[in-house]
């Protein structure tokens, strides 16, 4: 079974290619390498002994997508491609928004050409805004504080309206994501931003690696346990194998044609501390940080509550902390420039 | 100053154009003519004696938009372009997205190409949902009941953002129609809906002229006098010089960068019966008209507060109901067909 894999190249996409090989699927990938790399897939090649299909294709492009599409005969589609950063996207929202909104619409105009109506988004716990309370649960009201987290919002109502218009034939997963981290146990693949990270794992692994000076920790005054802001890390592996879960979910035949959202995420929450020291440890680098003010936006804590997921799609996290660092570690300190290594 | 009007052969589109003329702008359309007629405009050069320059250019097509940025010198944009029937937009959710979002995205990347950073859109007294109370301030909570309205909040949050990014030059004004009914008194140009209307008032038309048998009423249990939906019916001439006010303001040196929301009606709410009565007595016809259940999503009231478009534009209505079902009827005899006759 054929599975279009848009940002493919990309660091969630790079892992799910080698969750979807390693299960029997076949990935092809599209990627525009605007933020990504195709060494990323050689890599993946390397991990599973299969070559992954490759066209440097912008989802915004139509014709070169259908072309692919007639090539192969995609049963459905893996949409990571996007741009992510925040302070980008308040800089440039038309560049977000075509990008985003207007890249996925084009996408999902080809499928419905070709026939080809299963889809899984990657959406972002962002669009929760600021939640009224924690564990979130996917019924939780929605809402953006900036043109990145209303673009994955826009999205995701778009794929609501197109799975609910009369005798609609789509199965789309919205799979909501909180923070990635991690790389593949062989330290082969991994996250490599470009520029200077906005994330905070990928910023901290380059100050360990002496790449960056010092971590700015924005906020120590938040009503946290140590006052530094909690988030729900997740390891890219397990990430990548909750898109094999809601793949396997979509297919099923007794799987109704509409629109699912899940939180992918551990249900633990960690303080930027917690991850530095966590780091530090598995490192054995020192980390030095400065607090610095809160950034505007940032809220105080954000976790998922993971148990739909966990009934549906029979999918939870298996991977720790400890694992997610160790393995951030490997990465970054086998590649230390990233796939310009 | 030469004006670039987008759907500018439509119904609203056309009488701005005549507006603009005769206030000594120079319009000039593109329009992908799915639901005008290039007919308005000759009737447009009928009624001020100047010719308005005409391309027939989907506005999701940048290269052909972008020629026509470089053959006149554009210095701001009316954008009417668009699909706006609810029903449709409910079937059809990916056309309405690529043509009212994704096409209004494409627009702003080419006015930023070519440097202009005007622009009014046409949003709608949609996007308030059902609202809390009438009558509707533009600081009222918004809300979509379908993709139609949707297309209409995520472009205001888009143009919004457009506005707000750092050093941002733009200067958009965001105009919430009412429901805009009448024709230009020379019963020349008018409202020529494809296929079946959607709105009231041409349908009451086609039925006094004899194209349709009956009028359906959705409903006749409302909380209101007579029991029938209330709407802020605001003349088409009235609302085309709204266009020439939002412009005037623009442009000025002393109108800071940034997004201005203004509704446009009357202030004043009118029931179905009472509309369906005065278009009995202007068109001396009788209205057969059948209660039949609500539509679902239809609300009881919908009316502006015009008052903040009087205070920052100088703008009110002036022509009052009677006057609007006089003109919509001139329109409707002397043009059964519309611009087919």
């Amino acid at each position: 079974m054929k599975v279009l894999v848009t940002g493919g190249a990309g660091y969630i996409g790079s892992h799910t290619c080698v969750e979807l090989i390693q299960a029997g699927f076949e990935p092809v990938v599209v990627d525009n390498l605007c933020n990504s790399s195709e060494e990323a897939l050689r890599r993946v090649e390397a991990i599973t002994g299969v070559a992954v299909p490759f066209h440097q294709v912008d989802i915004r492009d139509a014709d070169a997508l259908g072309d692919v599409f007639r090539h192969y005969d995609i049963a459905a589609v893996i949409h990571f491609a996007g741009l992510k950063a925040v302070g980008e996207s308040v800089a440039q929202p038309l560049r977000y928004y075509q990008n985003n909104v207007a890249g996925t619409l084009t996408l999902c105009e080809v499928m419905e050409s070709f026939g080809v109506r299963q889809l899984i988004f990657s959406s972002s716990a962002t669009v929760y805004g600021d939640p009224a309370s924690v564990p979130i649960r996917e019924d939780f009201a929605t809402g953006a504080t900036n043109p990145y987290g209303a673009s994955k919002l826009m999205v995701e109502d778009m794929l609501r309206d197109l799975c609910q218009a009369p005798d609609s034939q789509w199965k789309v997963s919205l799979l909501r994501y909180f923070n990635p981290i991690g790389a593949h146990k062989s330290g082969t693949i991994g996250e490599d931003p470009a520029g200077i990270p906005n994330n905070l794992l990928p910023y901290v692994a380059q100050v360990a690696v002496g790449r960056l000076p010092q971590l700015q920790v924005f906020g120590d005054d938040y009503a946290t346990a140590d006052g530094t802001g909690v988030r729900d890390y997740i390891h890219v592996v397990d990430l990548a194998r909750g898109h094999l879960a809601a793949l396997n979910k979509l297919k099923q035949e007794d799987t109704d044609a509409g629109c699912y959202t899940y939180n992918l995420g551990t249900g633990r929450g960690s303080s930027v501390l917690e991850i530095v020291r966590a780091f530090a440890e598995a490192s054995g680098k020192e980390i030095p940080y400065k607090i610095v003010p809160r950034r505007p936006g940032d809220i105080a804590e954000c976790y998922a509550d993971p148990t739909y997921a966990e009934q549906e799609l029979g999918w939870k996290t298996e991977l720790d902390l400890k694992r997610m660092v160790e393995d951030t570690w490997r990465w970054q300190s086998q590649n230390p420039n990233g796939y310009k290594s």
